[in-house]
Order: structure tokens, then C-alpha cells, then sequence
């Protein structure tokens, strides 16, 4: 306060910028002092013992993703921290239920220690969903007492999405003892309207993150939801949405990237890249910065983060227009981002594959010849559709038939060498040789392969074991690239370019071998997530999603 | 939640009206259904086991006084509830500092007690200041552990408006201590701008409601304060602040009525009269309701409360138009509000006095005949401002001159029967015969004194211990009217018509004997208030404000 009064000088005043009121969404030409890696004053005339010239400048609040999981940057979260402090995210609200599917609650506790020290923020949310649905089949499931117990620790902020929603709105006992957990609970509602969304408010669901349409998401504001307008990798939904913020306001809305691609991140950017389509598309740029950082940190009750004004902490972008948000200078508690270390990783992070070996037989499918269910992949959605289709057949055999787009998938259970193999087929991913696999596939992350020939997907699962988890493709018999990600089989060591080239050259390969579908690894890694309508497929078999049972592959 | 899916039937749906949405500002027609006092859900064709039908009506979440003090009313707290209620205010944020005063932290456990199963939710703030300042004798400092136990209690929200602003600022030890107790915290600074105002806030203050102009409520909010608009009786701040709203929007701005005396609430309303003075100076109805309720709830974090929307609590008001806005119908929890029991009050809340007699010889004042400082009161303003003006004598006394009214003031420490009396002169106020007397005398409620007759002040003074408090009126030798106020000295048990009708006649007395002042008793009762600029009077003597000191009564 004595810095504030100006009896004695700042650690750093930041001089001649405009400065982002979000509190009246409007820029001040004024001074910014920091003390002890808080703003204490917004005003002219304070001296410090730095000085930071921002003339012509604009000064934001650093950005907020309201929600996300880091494991879909496949990067290990101190290079996550250095990818996104470069676009000016200094704080993320995260979901680490891909590492606890995979290593149960350590892997959360193991989080919290591995970004206690990182210039970014990192909030955590208390999975609620380990499983995410009985369907699918994690290494352990979450308990509530292990939810609680996470709650109790600094920096884990409420109960994660509640995605298993037909379950909330059914009332049932397991759900509701979840939401009792905490005042603050993240929502997951994909196309809930009407009584049903009634229903998951009433049991005190906050905010949603899944809305995909303008009419959808008004009548989740409307009844008193926070907003998260996502721009995934498999799901761009920022522009079908603003129409909420030029209608009705930025209040209640804030952004996040939910899962987003490393591809994503090298190209565009990330809650910054949200910031300049909005300003593209024809929102204030006040409105947008402010719904990038401050709404973000109300919606999840964050105290003194993302503003600019005394008290809170200064964490802050220098940005030399109010087009491109890719800032000039990015502070963190008052100072510019340094070099990060690397965070070291546990040996028991890295040896998380414990799957049983697999032949082409694994993946053999018999069948009458009637009728199968085919998961319909939707290019940038999470959603699938369902169709029915008579299968191509080799005597009892139903076979992929790459002419008519019917892909083999397979679902390979891998954190208790059961041998599990669910099996079904896909269209709309145009793969015409060979087969690819990964161990991210949400949210048990088992192996999920895809493929026109067995041999080939049973190379690919067995690799995956081989490398402690990844990306791998095969055709004619070999394996022909590979992506390990050694961490928990989700993340990789490598820097981020590394990644994002070997990712490049994996989906060039993969359009050579015939896929049409975007983003296919992302795209593929969500067709084992049983809550997302219509049909999935785990190592238990196919999930119909809007009924929330197995089904079997034949119709009827 | 059953009832939400439609599967059971509400306890009540309001059928056909316009619903509000907080959320977007906008009025949604659809049913609202209500369950255990909450909506459980907003939309068409719920079925209920009552029907309310609100066809052509407008409904609204029940009001919010974000900022007030219910011993202002002079109604005791049962009283008050049915007062308010009526007009559409189903929740307070009070801060019982009046009572802290005069009874110690005793009264407030009592307070809260009172209203324990009043229809009106009374929240509580955590009384930051008593006494006001080392100026003021009340019956006891409420201690610091003593706060941090009223903050251990259910519906108390956190400190209490901090008014020392000047200790705050100056960094002082006990100040600090109070603010570190809680993390929201209620400020009070009275035209505080530029450095100071970085200060305060750098210590931690959240919201302010002393702002008297546009640009400082406006260097308030941008600066991240939560601005509580202000309509008291001696302070008719709204209409001079509605440009922070019309200009920036209804953002982080509520509405407080402070200190609000009968008859305004009577004449005028309360939340409701804030209102419908902002509609008709060309605010949208729209904005304004949600101001006076959901906004007041999320500046003081009182989840669940202020919004028709699933999970929240179903206190709402059925409005025949958007101009008047008194409401036709209030439900409190879902249930029209009914009879509401007297409450009972403990003998030793009725006996706080506790002065020493006084003579006229007592209000005799001494000097050289020096220039003396007049406390000058300005109509509608709690700030006074301070005139040098050359005293009228009488060999060494210094008088009452009527002519250049220039009238006596006194302040009676009743606490202790300690005989301490304060005194000075005053101006703007018209006196011209006789003396009129109060407890009613901020913070300390102590016995405050104008006069233009010693004998009167006397008898005024004298009669109120007789009587337990209140506000009585003097000429000529003797009581010409009074108001008993036996609970505290500040609250009647009287029904608040009567209540009205009393101080409606005294004010007429009072103008008869020359007092131009507008609502002169409680312009007078903010006499003794040693916080607010410039020139406040206590029964320890003249207090320089804005230097926050006590002066001698002659100049230099």
C-alpha cells in the first residue's frame, strides 16, 4: 500500500499503455505499478525501480482457459507452460481426468506437484467422471472419497464436468454424492434442452462447455449457465456461438479449449486465437479480452486474477494491436517469462502400458450377415452419428470394405492385460490401407486402432505396449511411424515443434493411405468416449450414447 | 429433480407471466416451477399441485438491498421485514453496527437471532468499525476476536464497510488485521480517488457506496470496487450515479439504501422506489431489476439467490407493470408472504441508557470571541463542510445567534453516565426557538443536541434517558413531542404508520420553530459521524475529518 499511496517506488510500473478495464470494458491511458507480483496501482506518475515502456501499446489481463486438459497437447506440462505463455495464456482451469483414468489419483497428485513451481497457472478441477460411463474401463475408478480428497488441496478449484449428465438428471445417488462434493460444479451437457436441462441444473451444475449452436447455448445462459465457448481441435465451436456475445453481452460467457491439438497451438495459438476470431468476427475487443480472462476467473471463483486494477495479481500482455492478440511480452506476477526447466517425470508416470499381446485373430469379427451398427465420424465434432449398414462378408467374417468407406475399430484394453477387444466398424475416415492406433482415446484411454486389415492393427496395438504408449500407423506388414508418448501413454518428452512435426507428418502419411477425415488422431481418440452421443465403441463393445447401454453390432 | 424432468408434480408453478432472466436481460415467457422453496425449473408445461396465474404480469427475482441498516428504519426488525416485503425486498445485506454500538457484540448475536425465521433474509456483515474512529465513545470496541466469531456464523457474509479508509490506507496494524479476516470485505470511502483510492484497494476493499458523483463511481469500478448506488434518506446518490450505468452498463453495480428513514419507505418504497427512478431516468427495465437483485447477490457471493432459475431459491415478485414496480404479489421461498409473528425483545436490549444528567449549565459555551469552526450541514448529503465564523457573546459565552442561524450542538455520552459532552455550533439548519434531541446519532449513538435554548438542550437530554431513547422535541421549558425508541434507543415498537405519523408531525413542529433542513433528524443523526468529511462533532469534541483529528472550537 505504501507503493499505492507513492511513498515508496514499484517493483515495475508498466508506463504510457492503454490499459483493459474489464470492469467497464474500456481502455484507461494509464500507469500500472506492481509490488510482490500484484497490480497495487492503475494511475498516473508512479516511479519504480524498473520501468516497462508500453507506449502505443495495449496492456490486457493475461488469459484464462476456463477448461481444458493439458494431456491433449500431448505435451509434457512444462513445454504445455512455455507453448501457451508465449500466446499469452497465463492461467488454466484443467481437467486432468485423462491422467487419472490412467493412473488413478496419483496421477492428479503427481500433476499438482508437476505445475506447482510453472509460471502458468495451473488450476485443477476434481475429476468426476473416472469412468466416464460404466461402459468404459479405466486403470481404477475415482472414488469420492479420493474427489474429497482432492478438493482439499490448494489450486483444485471444484468438481470437474459432470459427464455423466443422463445419470445426474436420473437422480442417481452415486451422481448426486459428487455434486454434494463442492459449491462449484463444471457441467458437460452435449444438446441438453429443455426438461432435462432443467433437471441438471436443479442438482447445481454451473457452467457447460458443449454447446455447439446459438439457440443451445442461449438457453443454457438464459437459465443461468456459464458459458465456455470452446474452440477444440475436434470441435470448433467459437463461431456458431458468438452470436451470444453480439446479441446478449459478454456476461457469463469465457473461453476454453477443452482438447485441443499441438497442430493447433503451433498454428494459431491458443485462448488468444479465440480472442482474434471473436474481434474477426465482430466483437469488441474489450469484450472478447475480457471474456478471455477476467469472466473465466469469476465463473470459476477465482479471486484477484484477470484484471487489471489493485489487488489482483499481475499477470499481464503487451500487445501491439488488437488484431492479431499474439502478444510482444507476456508477465507473470509482474515479470516477463523467463526460461522454464524441465519438470522431471517419475518412472511409474512413464510405465503405465500393461497390455495383453494381440494377433490379427483379436480382431477377426463373425457375423449373420445382417444389419450392423457403423459409427458415422462427423468431421470437428465430438458427436457421431449411427448408421446401418449390411457388412461386407468373407464367410462368417464380416471384413472392412474400404470401396464403400467401412473401416474396422477396435478397442484394446491395456491397463490390466485382460485382453479385452471391443470391435465394431466406422465410416466417413476413408482409410484405404493398413491401420493406425493410439492410446489416446478418451477417456479410458485403451488402445483404440482402426484399420482395413487385422495384421496390421495387431502390430500397431503391440508397438504401443512396446513404446510405453502413442501414435503409430502400419501398412503391408510394418510399422511405418510412430509418435511415442512415454507420459502415462498421453504425453510426450519432446518439444512441441518435434511433436507438432512428427503429428504433421503422421496425418500426411495418413492422408496418402486414403483418410479424408481432419484432424483424424484427435477425431479417432474421442470414438471410445461413451457420453457423447450417438454410437461409441470401448473394450466392452458399442455404446449407445442417447440410450446410455451396449448394443450389439447387429441390428435387431 | 424429478419435478424438473416433469415426472412430478411442483409444489407451484407460476403459469402465462414474463419471466426475467438475469443471466440476458431479458423476459422469457415461459412457466416457472417450483419445488422445497427453489425453482426447479423454467420452460413450458409444468404441472403443479398450486397454480399462480401471472398472465400479463411481469416476474421478477425478489429484491436485494446490498448495503443497509435496518436501525435506520426505526422499525423493529418484524416490523421492518413486513415493511419491506411489501415492496418487493425479500433479502438484505445489513450491517448492525448502529446496534454493535450500543449494545456490543451481544446485540448482534441477538440480531441475528431476531430474524433467524423472518420471511426477509437478513445476511450480516461483520462490523468493521466500532467506534468509527478513537473519536467516538460507544458502549464497547467490538474486539477483533469478536468479529472473527460473527464471521464463524451462518448468513454472515464477511467485514463490514471498513471506514476507517484513512487507517486502511495508512497501512495501520488493527486495521489490516480486521480486512485479513475474511476475503470479501465492504468498503466506505467518501470522495476517495487517485492514490488513496489505489491504496484501499490494494488492501484488499471490495465494494464501495459512498460515491456522490458519476466520475468517482466511475474511477471506482473501473478500478474493480463493485459500486453500491446509494439512495438514503440523507443521501440521494442514485439519480447523480445512474450515468455509470446508462454509459457503461449495469456491470458490478447494485443497490443500497444505506440509512433510510420511515417516511421515505412509506412514501416512496425501498429497493423498489431505486427501481422505478432508474426506469424513468431511461434505464432498461431490464437492467435495473437485475441490479436490485442477482447483482447484489454475486457482489456479496450469496449463491443461489437472485435469479429465477433452476436451483435457485424461489423469492420472486409478480409485477403488474414496469413503471410503478410495486409488487402485486411477493413469494418468499415459493410461498406468498403471510402474517409474520411479532418477535419478542429481551429486557436488556430495551434498557441502553445510560447518562448522566445534564443541566443547562452543561451546554454552556466558553471563549475569546476568536473566530470559531461551524459544522455547516448540507441538505441530502451526509458530508457537512466547516465555516470560520465570529461566534456571538455574552461577556464569555459564546451563543445561539437564530439571525445568522447559528445554532448549538451537543453531544451527550449516554453509554457510561460519564457527563462528557461535546460541543459546537452548527449552521443550515433554521432553528430558531427551543432544542430537539436524538440516540439516534451515528455510529455511537450517543445523545446528540441542537439548540438554540441550554435550558431545552437539557430537558431533551434528560428525557431521553426517561424514556430509553428516541427523539424528542424541547421549547419554552418543556417537552413538546417525542418518539420513544426503547429498543437499542434507535428502533420502536411501534408499526411502522405510526412510526411515520410521529416523525412526520415532529418534523412539522420543527419546521414551525424555523428548521429548514430537509429530514432534519436524520440529517442530524450523521452530525456525530467522525468519518465522513469535514467538520463531525462527539461528545469528545469537534472532529477534522479529512485530517482525522480533533480540533479546538476557536481557529488557530
Amino acid at each position: 500500500m505504501a507503493v499505492a499511496r507513492g511513498d515508496e517506488p514499484a517493483d515495475l510500473v508498466v508506463k504510457g499503455g492503454r490499459l483493459l478495464s474489464v470492469f467497464t470494458r474500456e481502455w484507461l491511458e494509464a500507469d500500472l505499478a506492481v509490488a510482490d507480483g500484484h497490480v497495487v496501482a492503475v494511475g498516473p506518475g508512479y516511479q519504480g525501480r524498473e520501468t516497462l515502456d508500453a507506449s502505443n501499446c495495449w496492456v490486457a489481463p493475461g488469459l484464462i482457459d476456463a477448461h481444458m486438459h493439458i494431456e491433449s497437447s500431448k505435451l509434457m506440462v512444462d513445454e504445455f507452460a512455455r507453448a501457451v505463455l508465449a500466446q499469452g495464456t497465463t492461467a488454466v482451469v484443467a481437467d486432468p481426468h485423462e491422467l487419472a483414468n490412467v493412473l488413478g489419483v496419483a496421477g492428479v497428485h503427481w500433476l499438482l506437484a508437476a505445475t506447482a513451481e510453472l509460471p502458468l497457472e495451473v488450476f485443477v478441477m476434481a475429476s468426476s467422471c473416472v469412468p466416464a460411463s460404466p461402459f468404459e474401463s479405466p486403470r481404477e475408478p475415482l472414488t469420492l472419497d479420493q474427489m474429497a480428497e482432492l478438493l482439499g488441496r490448494d489450486r483444485v478449484l471444484g468438481v470437474a464436468e459432470m459427464m455423466n449428465f443422463p445419470g445426474v438428471i436420473a437422480g442417481e445417488g452415486g451422481e448426486l454424492a459428487k455434486v454434494a462434493l463442492a459449491a462449484h460444479i463444471d457441467g458437460h451437457a452435449p444438446g441438453l434442452r429443455g426438461r432435462d436441462l432443467n433437471a441438471y441444473l436443479a442438482a447445481g451444475i454451473g457452467t457447460d462447455h458443449e454447446a455447439t449452436t446459438y439457440e443451445e447455448a442461449l438457453e443454457k445462459r438464459r437459465l443461468g449457465m456459464g458459458v465456455l465457448l470452446r474452440e477444440a481441435s475436434g470441435a470448433r465451436n467459437l463461431v456458431d456461438l458468438l452470436p451470444l456475445v453480439k446479441l446478449h453481452g459478454p456476461d457469463h460467457c469465457c473461453f476454453c479449449t477443452d482438447d485441443r491439438e499441438p497442430n493447433f497451438i503451433v498454428e494459431e495459438g491458443h485462448i488468444n486465437q479465440m480472442v482474434r476470431v471473436a474481434v474477426a468476427e465482430g466483437v469488441r475487443p474489450e469484450d472478447a479480452l475480457t471474456m478471455g480472462s477476467y469472466n473465466a476467473a469469476v465463473q470459476h471463483g477465482i479471486a484477484r486474477l484477470g484484471a487489471l486494477a489493485p489487488g489482483y495479481q499481475a499477470d499481464l500482455l503487451i500487445l501491439d494491436d488488437l488484431v492479431d492478440f499474439r502478444p510482444r511480452l507476456v508477465l507473470k506476477r509482474g515479470r516477463p517469462v523467463g526460461a522454464i526447466p524441465p519438470v522431471p517425470v517419475p518412472a511409474w508416470v512413464r510405465s503405465s502400458m500393461n497390455a495383453a499381446p494381440v494377433t490379427a485373430a483379436s480382431f477377426r469379427i463373425t457375423g449373420s450377415g445382417r444389419l450392423v451398427r457403423v459409427i458415422r465420424v462427423i468431421p470437428n465434432q465430438l458427436l457421431t452419428g449411427e448408421e446401418q449398414v449390411e457388412p461386407a462378408t468373407h464367410g462368417e467374417e464380416l471384413v472392412a470394405d474400404p470401396a464403400r468407406d467401412l473401416v474396422k475399430i477396435a478397442v484394446v484394453e491395456r491397463h490390466h492385460a485382460s485382453g479385452r477387444v471391443g470391435k465394431g466398424f466406422a465410416t466417413a475416415v476413408g482409410l484405404k490401407r493398413g491401420a493406425f492406433a493410439s492410446t489416446v482415446a478418451h477417456d479410458a484411454h485403451n488402445i483404440i486402432v482402426l484399420g482395413v486389415d487385422d495384421a496390421d492393427m495387431a502390430l500397431c496395438a503391440n508397438r504401443l505396449g512396446e513404446i510405453g504408449g502413442g501414435i503409430v500407423i502400419a501398412s503391408g506388414g510394418s510399422i511405418r511411424a510412430e509418435l511415442p508418448l512415454p507420459i502415462a501413454g498421453l504425453m510426450s518428452d519432446l518439444p512441441l515443434a518435434e511433436v507438432h512435426r512428427r503429428l504433421t507428418a503422421m496425418e500426411r502419411m495418413l492422408l496418402d493411405m486414403g483418410v479424408t477425415l481432419p484432424s483424424p488422431f484427435m477425431a479417432v481418440s474421442f470414438l471410445a468416449l461413451s457420453v457423447i452421443p450417438d454410437l461409441k465403441l470401448t473394450d466392452q463393445g458399442l455404446v449407445d450414447v442417447p440410450n446410455f447401454r451396449l448394443v450389439p453390432l447387429e441390428v435387431g
